[in-house]
């Protein structure tokens, strides 16, 4: 009975012990690479041959070719809903070479961003908040026999330093010196209420269906005091010319309205956003994203 | 002695029981999300935070938008391929936020599948056979934190209930209350044998190739008493105009006829199937994919 | 005390052995054949029927379909970063159905290839040697149930015999007989050096940045004996016709040439390749990549 005891104890606490670590072996990638040519397999064999216990998952390879804000977006957008401890490595990077630092940013929730400081961690520092910043000290965290190649820093420096840290090969404070609590962060028009407009712009399309998400949160948009079925009136501009104009329902589904018609909706994030029920609004009204687009609503 | 074969019999045991515990806990995960954003990302990282011992897939992410009819085909093309106790999701919604039911269904071979009741299940629940259908109880099986979003319910309840079925959090009964044995259907014509011809339609493209897959399957095509090498004569409508009419031979390989010539095969799933040589019937002849897309074949 | 002591010897040797065991455990797949259907996650699937403990990765399902060729160079592009022991599956495979080999080719360091030997392997087995190539025995290595359907090796008998090779169900012996040490190769132009200028070819494209690569490797440039800074002249051939001519800089980073300006750089396979700083090359000055393509280059 003794030794069953002892050794149930022991096989439990190895268990317990196996369970706590492997959530900490999680690495996400995201990049501007997309799937077509072998670059982000590199990546993930860099990580396997580091440590073959990680998990290695994508959050997105399709970032539009070196578009920052993109990424910044995506990343915020999706962090939140992996566990802590997991690792996110960055890759969109136009200035690959040149003096922008690569550095590993751990929020306050216990995740780490590993990626060049570029603007991509504009959003997730905002959100999300930083607990430390420490730049990647490459004489240490750099895959050997790359030192030549001096364009894919990818999968040299930012897949092999996240998968060392994922596995536990290299502690936080293994990966280089601490830099302060400043990312390089990208301008953008915060939404903004002011006598019964709200101003916001688009950051971003939810681009498979063709629906505007706007910046304007949930606890700004409350001040309009609308509810489900209330008409708003909505303008978009491009470069602050008028693109669309038009009063539509603020509805809790799509299929509020007919087909073809367009609505307005709190998003997955609780963002103000604009659709047609089964179509289009951004192909149909030629409204897209970025810092460009601008957009005012007040209840009708 | 005694001690190392009682440590190695609880040792043995513990590995046993992990084996045959990690079957159970594959999720693969289809939509009509596409790559090109964080959603597919979301949903593993929910995934993910139920249990880090989970194994996720993908089946695919392409189904062209709100194209339900599309995904009860890949779906029922594809899960006889993975062990029984596997758990897959699968999210093209566009009556999201509307009644419809959102559903657990087992399938006969012990696979489970989690989705909007909306059609999505009309031809596994057709091959593989009803076991038991439940419907997903939001009050329990929702994620925290989530009862403001109404439009992401393939992260919040689908992706979330999928993976606390398949790592054991719940079982198949704590999902929620059973609701019979029907599926809500897509109507669509039948192969049918007939006085020396064959009536069927086109379900499906092979997409990359640009083949014709047909719902012909092997049984009702060895009525026409073909041998490899034979002539036949085939017919496409779209909603009943011929598109294409040809005798071209049925061979058991594309090789048998020369480069951009057509041919009857029968493809990976035994179903009849038209092909030009390293070339594309699709587009060539446009022949599309639909309930719309009917054909007759007869031995020539 | 003993008691401790050899249950933590016991499970200490449990644990060194699972994990060394986890890291024979890889499967890559590469094919032609896209993300839109289940193919690729049938193929999965069926993996992971043999044995839950395999950790399945892709390399790219986007090899343009029946490429040959650039099935060939994605996998020597990448197999490298990968860990010995990984169990690469390509299924680039015009000729399913007719005579040619299926194989596996255990390469020098140790990693495995299966696929159908038909120009796939010529540019892996030049680079990383082979070690011994066996034909797989389709009586022993495939599928169950599988026999009827003639058009998809790759989930019947490649995945199949991936994954039983890789889980260790199977050895490298019981793939099926030696062939000897010669695989299917595709000819092309090697890098060549005389009297100051070096001819090349391109054979493939950085396709998401519209980037020149060529096949001119960092030993044969360095007898142009150029450093950064240094202009050279290079002219791109299609079929022998010059399509682009210029002078240009070459440069350690793209950087170091305004927004839209021509650069040479080598590669993160150190191989001499073209681009324009945040513009695209390829599309802009319609240079392409295939044995058709070559180019001069010498020191201006």
């Amino acid at each position: 009975m003794l030794i069953k005891k002892y050794g149930f104890l022991l096989l439990l606490s190895f268990f317990v012990f196996s369970v706590a670590n492997a959530q900490n072996k999680i690495v996400v990638f995201q990049s501007d690479f997309g799937l077509k040519d072998g670059a982000v397999s590199a990546m993930k064999g860099v990580a396997m041959g580091v440590s073959a216990e990680l998990k290695l998952f994508d959050l997105t390879h399709e970032i539009p070719a070196y578009n920052i804000w993109e990424a910044a977006y995506r990343l915020q957008q999706t962090a939140g809903y992996w566990p802590a401890g997991t690792v996110f490595v960055s890759v969109v990077d136009p200035g690959v070479g040149s003096s922008r630092k690569s550095v590993v940013l751990k929020t306050k929730n216990g995740q780490f961003i590993v990626t060049p400081d570029n603007g991509t961690l504009t959003l997730i520092a905002e959100s999300q908040g930083i607990d430390e910043i420490r730049e990647i000290d490459e004489n240490k965290n750099r895959r050997k026999g790359s030192s030549e190649s001096y364009t894919f820093h990818g999968r040299d420096v930012y897949a092999y330093t996240a998968a060392r840290l994922a596995a536990g090969v290299i502690s936080f404070e293994e990966v280089g010196p601490k830099t302060g609590k400043k990312v390089v962060s990208i301008d953008y028009q915060k939404a903004d209420y002011e006598k019964g407009a709200i101003k916001g712009f688009i950051p971003i399309l939810d681009i498979q269906y063709g629906n505007i998400w706007t910046n304007i949160d949930i606890n700004t948009f409350k001040k309009l005091k609308l509810k489900y079925g209330d008409n708003l009136h909505v303008t978009f501009y491009n470069k602050g010319i008028k693109v669309y104009e038009e009063n539509l329902p603020y509805a809790s589904t799509f299929s509020a309205v007919e087909k073809g018609k367009p609505l307005c909706y709190l998003n997955s994030l609780l963002n103000v956003s604009f659709a047609l029920n089964e179509d289009n609004f951004s192909t149909t009204y030629k409204v897209y994203s970025g810092p460009d687009w601008t957009l005012t609503i007040n209840k009708q």
